[in-house]
């Protein structure tokens, strides 16, 4: 199914050898009166995708606590393809941090690729009473790969 | 219009004599799998709320450049009521700091008022080029009152 | 955290010592095409802030049974703040008829404050059966202040 | 393309021989908590399906000015299929007068037509200023049929 | 309520004597950023419209289980009116398959009728396990005409 | 960044040494009244990832002009984690035919990854005019790589 005409993605610019937790494009609807996208909306992408590796983590799940640090380094326009990485960088007994990244590849063509936002944020591990839960040990969790 | 038949909010547990940037009900459709609100809609709500000050203070078009941060402290359910308050705490040349603070009146009925969030963002006014812009002296605002 | 630097909203043209029930601004996804806000959006909205009271007074759910008068004054638009304010003015057995009223802070400024809408909607208090349910006695209600 | 294998909807209890201005479904995201409908949400669909009919009239841009009247007389549930007629009443200068009745057929088999709102609104035809603006003569409207 | 003011919709170049299963309007929020409305939007409404005879038809739920066929003849523009026809072609024990045709009345005056997108996509009824159920004999269901 | 506490999700699975085009969590909002994910929503992500290679081939502005097929092979639930993959398999003189592979990891714990979707699109090259424009010589792409 792959042909000389599957033209590839200028990946790069994109962190190698990483899957993006997510990959969206912002539609005309999630962008303010002068064009640009709403900061909320990136926000909300960014919470969604470092919940995954929290979710995984935790092996259930996870609520946000805190968000420990947000930069907007470059506007997102609508018609950018987003890859947002996740990453976790330290895990408590009941939370878990997380750093992640947004990339934006400008209109389309992907002959730019620009960081656009980079945010740290905790999550906690809930149990069905919404209050906190241990997390389980790391062997419980790397055996079956 | 006013009446015995007026059952006054309870205001007592909000603010006393501010009002609020935003006042928003979240709907079903911004709730998550669990029923709770997402992280993500509130992370909105309270950029919008912050950008309402800094923008009176720009007198014009602001950006927001950082959440320097946000601690989720209560979940927050569709059918709360929400009053988001939003005050400035800090003004450089060109950026704007504002202290937010969201407070939820559960099931509609207010009998319980429930500090939620508290953040704190930073906005840039920016010009029509999207750069940074000096802030107007705070005297050519304040003449008009 | 309230300074110097806090513009002070003109509340001045907004009704006095009250509290609006919402507080909202619409998006641009909620304009029609040629940029005006959508009549329907704004009926939802003040469907929405007219229930509160009535929900207070029912002291439970409410289902809305009519609108008796809607008024469109001045077009809404997108990037208006609305206060909208109700006040009970007529209780039943079962039903609570509130009148709302909107109004808009023109471009985020507030340089300019415009009644948009006023409107008058008819409430029905309802039990788990979606049948109308008496109204409990407002003495009940108002004890717990 | 009909055949036997065609199910006729039940239209018998529809308006016969009319077409209805607008026909859909509202989807989970227009439902309250407690599975039904949301009234703003069918306001919104009434104010559309009657600005068609005043559109046609106006032969250009209107705007609604006010809702006369609107009763709820059933719940609407996500899933019934909507279908709503609108009917021009009443002719002045710059205004239209529309008459709109909404159809419920519940659970989506259509064994149950019920009129689930009417309401009565008033549109006026506007120019690009926004101001209203005087109706085109009937005679220069019907010359095309 | 009908009254010669009334200006009959320009119907003759709609099918005559059927009913569309959806009658809509999309809105800004449904247009990409070259104001074209979505095909994926189209593609919804297409889908839930084949959806109603054939569950109808399965006198309950069903899921689709493949698109056949689906061209996109003319582009969809914000504003425009579309009217949805859909027709059973084929029923085999558990599938139907249904032919949809979407209409557009340009700019809301009716002036001109386009045939914009024609599709044949297969359903199957399904039990409350999500797997595929026999149909009901078609004399069960047509009895109560 | 990457610490051993960063659980490798199990792409074992998912295509290896591919980027999805896009990756997207479906919210409750995009289900169904039995909590399955609307056929139309997944239509309307499998378009846009379809558009991107599109796009990229055409050096701009593409229309989708036909679904080829559209398999339905496995429901997808609130919660799943889709990767979207999209492969150009036909380039004629002003269309692109890509054939796109949507694989859910479910309940975001990605113990199984299902492929729950395929299908093929063609997409033409626009102009400003909307009309179909002569694709660029590939050799004209692939250089700046």
């Amino acid at each position: 199914m792959t042909s000389p005409e599957n033209i590839p993605a200028k990946s790069n610019r994109l962190p190698e050898g990483k899957m993006p937790q997510l990959r969206v494009m912002p539609s005309p609807a999630d962008a303010n009166v002068y064009g640009d996208v709403f900061g909320g909306w990136i926000m909300s992408q960014v919470d969604i995708a470092g919940s995954l590796p929290a979710t995984r983590r935790a092996n259930g799940r996870v609520a946000t606590i805190a968000v420990n640090s947000f930069l907007f380094k470059n506007p997102v326009f609508v018609g950018d393809l987003l890859s947002i990485y996740a990453d976790i960088v330290k895990v408590g007994n009941t939370s878990i941090t997380v750093y992640v990244e947004v990339y934006a590849e400008r209109n389309r063509l992907q002959t730019e690729v620009v960081k656009v936002t980079e945010a740290t944020l905790t999550y906690v591990a809930t149990g069905p009473d919404r209050k906190p839960r241990q997390l389980p040990p790391l062997e419980s969790l790397i055996s079956h790969d």
